[in-house]
């Protein structure tokens, strides 16, 4: 029997609330150059230790070992999507992250501004790093001359430097596509094509492509130096079971950045819009306890310090997220899980394959009996090392979500 | 998506050396009859120490919860090989085992001299656990008057007493067969036959077994008390991904057991002759530093003194281990992993299920903190308890050999 399919035969409806408080990237590693301590373990978090004296902790494994994921797979993971089955285009995310609202069959791609010669041959793949306000001018002048291509509507939408993302919004469209984009200089554009070829969709997108091209480059053939531009990660946003289908809680994502925002989208949560600090955020969870079953509250600034490499920052931005936490507790959830997407070690600057520490409170989670949460504590935890994307299950057990299995 | 397939796509050129050291079966339990130590809790491993307290630790399952592995399916395990997907017959690692060359395609069978009557009935299946000596006269005297059966040559090599081998290498074979073996005295030698019934190849292969017996019964039937034999684990050398292929790595191989070096032989590692003791070997991997990418580095005693039962012996053996061990870190490699194929606890006498221990060190292994490196440390490392096919991922994660999953 699949998995899936007991979990949803056994589901209850009850009345908990359930809340998933993401530390962006908080695991870390322990090393030398810092007494041995990560940034979670130097930090003085009065409250978090409160909790973890009543919690059971563990380690989770985002996407597989030794994968390091982008926030995509390891938010899927922690929503409890297979990161490996429920794949995300580069596309998809990059528009999501833009907070542009993707619709169902719309195909997406990461684009960004390059510079032709006379010949056609790719001289410099990211035109000479244009400002973001060229690339918005760009973009506009664009946006304002191509509206269609084919039966497809065409939306532009200009990121930071000389990156944007197009969508196509049509019928029968679906990704993936190879790159309209020869990866180094010296060569021309290639056509994207279907990854796929039997995919008679797929053959529709790249042909938009394609007409996307022969309306979009005379346009801007006598700029300088953004002439040409390339198109990578082109996909379309895939069917995702809903989470309330899914799960039987209603969801909402309280988040300060697009990203995550639209990464709660895919799989159908409500975005309470608004808040722009974690105070905030906590608040309006306060505000809208009535109003869903489940929340997923985003904090950023740990992965943020982390690919900066600054580990007293990051420790500073648990600290603060830390003397936060007592505005959530004023109405506590049933089930707390406090944990990351990934790590992002100070030590690497960037996201990392090592577990995510993960605390488990509820009436039923039993107790660790550790003093702390940290990544080290975590390892003896009652929950293990395990998979990410089991988290929300475990969460649906503390809240007596599930029936026995069997008699 | 298919989570090798992943892997691959993901895998990066780079430069880093990665380092495998195998002590075989050092695993072991604790008992109240060694003061509920291990022998690598009771040794003194002051180089292992030093290295453990910036390591990250861990225990791993070799196969499956509860399967006690030989060296074929503990090995395969280790260079990242599911061994319940790529199962090499008994045959085959016997032959390797005597460090028999074996080629794709041939068919290997373990077999030993046997008792017969005067009707063909075993009377004893090891035929008086005749010496080596003649077991070797015997293989002789059968290789000196049967080249070939049908169009297949024939390759006899005697092992340790009653024991041999027989490869058949011809075109168009394949095993598994049934054995040619009752499995008990008092029962004729069944003829082996295809496990798969649909096998035009095993078929063929049966065939020639079948041969092999009309011509070599004769020769020996006047033979005391050898006058028969009995044939098992008949089987092909499966097709096995190449090493470099899988992984991106020049592979090599430093043992001194054949076994070891017909496993590594498999998957196509270079196997690097003539070293005799651990510190020739750590030598050795100095010497081929710069020839390949990584080095499989097999250490036996541990496993047969764990065999014999010898608990100070096998703690003797962890200790010289121990003082050789600075010779490999004069080179340190990028990435090091120390662990077991399997455990074989002194206890047991044997090869066993018990996860074994391992220690990864690289510069974004993390410390976890543990003074030292033994089975109760790992238990509360940060790797937590996972599959050995898993180690070489962790170990390419540790080497910066993926890129990032996902945007």
């Amino acid at each position: 029997m699949n998995l899936d399919t007991l979990y949803s035969e056994l589901t209850l409806k009850t009345t908990a609330k359930l809340v998933l408080v993401v530390l962006d990237g908080v695991g870390d590693i322990a090393t030398r150059e810092q007494g041995y301590l990560t940034p979670l373990e130097a930090a003085a978090t009065p409250n978090m230790d409160a909790l973890a004296k009543d919690s059971a902790q563990g380690r989770m494994i985002p996407a597989a070992p030794g994968i390091t994921p982008g926030s995509g797979p390891g938010h899927l993971g922690l929503f409890g999507y297979d990161p490996l089955e429920f794949q995300v285009g580069r596309g998809v995310i990059e528009a999501l992250g833009l907070g542009l609202e993707l619709r169902a069959g719309d195909v997406a791609a990461r684009a960004n501004f390059c510079t032709l010669d006379t010949k056609g041959i790719v001289t410099d793949r990211r035109a000479g790093r244009i400002d973001t306000k060229v690339c918005e001018e760009l973009c506009a002048l664009l946006a304002q001359k191509v509206k269609k291509v084919g039966d497809a509507e065409v939306i532009i939408k200009a990121g930071k430097g000389h990156r944007f993302v197009v969508i196509f919004r049509g019928k029968g469209l679906e990704g993936p596509l190879t790159d309209a984009d020869p990866h180094r200089e010296g060569l021309p554009i290639p056509q994207a094509g279907p990854v796929d070829a039997k995919s008679a969709k797929a053959k529709k997108a790249a042909k938009l492509v394609a007409e996307f091209y022969k309306a979009a480059l005379p346009i801007i053939a006598q700029k300088k130096p953004a002439n040409g531009f390339l198109m990578r990660g082109i996909a379309h946003q895939p069917e995702i079971p809903l989470f309330k289908d899914r799960y039987g809680l209603r969801p909402s994502c309280i988040a300060v950045y697009p990203m995550y925002k639209g990464l709660a989208q895919l799989v159908g949560m409500a975005k309470l819009e608004g808040p722009q600090t974690i105070s905030e955020q906590f608040e309006r969870y306060l505000a809208e306890y009535d109003n869903f079953d489940y929340f997923f509250i985003h904090f950023k600034y740990t992965d943020m310090y982390g690919e900066d490499g600054n580990f007293a920052a990051k420790k500073q931005a648990i600290e603060e997220f830390d003397a936060a936490l007592p505005i959530l507790l004023r109405k506590r959830p049933d089930v707390l899980a406090i944990t990351g997407d990934h790590s992002t070690p100070c030590a690497m600057k960037g996201h990392s394959w090592h577990p995510e520490p993960v605390m488990l409170l509820s009436d039923c989670s039993g107790s660790d009996k550790l003093e702390r949460f940290t990544e080290t504590g975590a390892n003896s935890g009652s929950l293990g090392i395990f998979q990410a994307k089991y988290l929300i299950r475990l969460m649906q057990a503390n809240a007596k979500m599930f029936d026995k299995f069997g008699a």
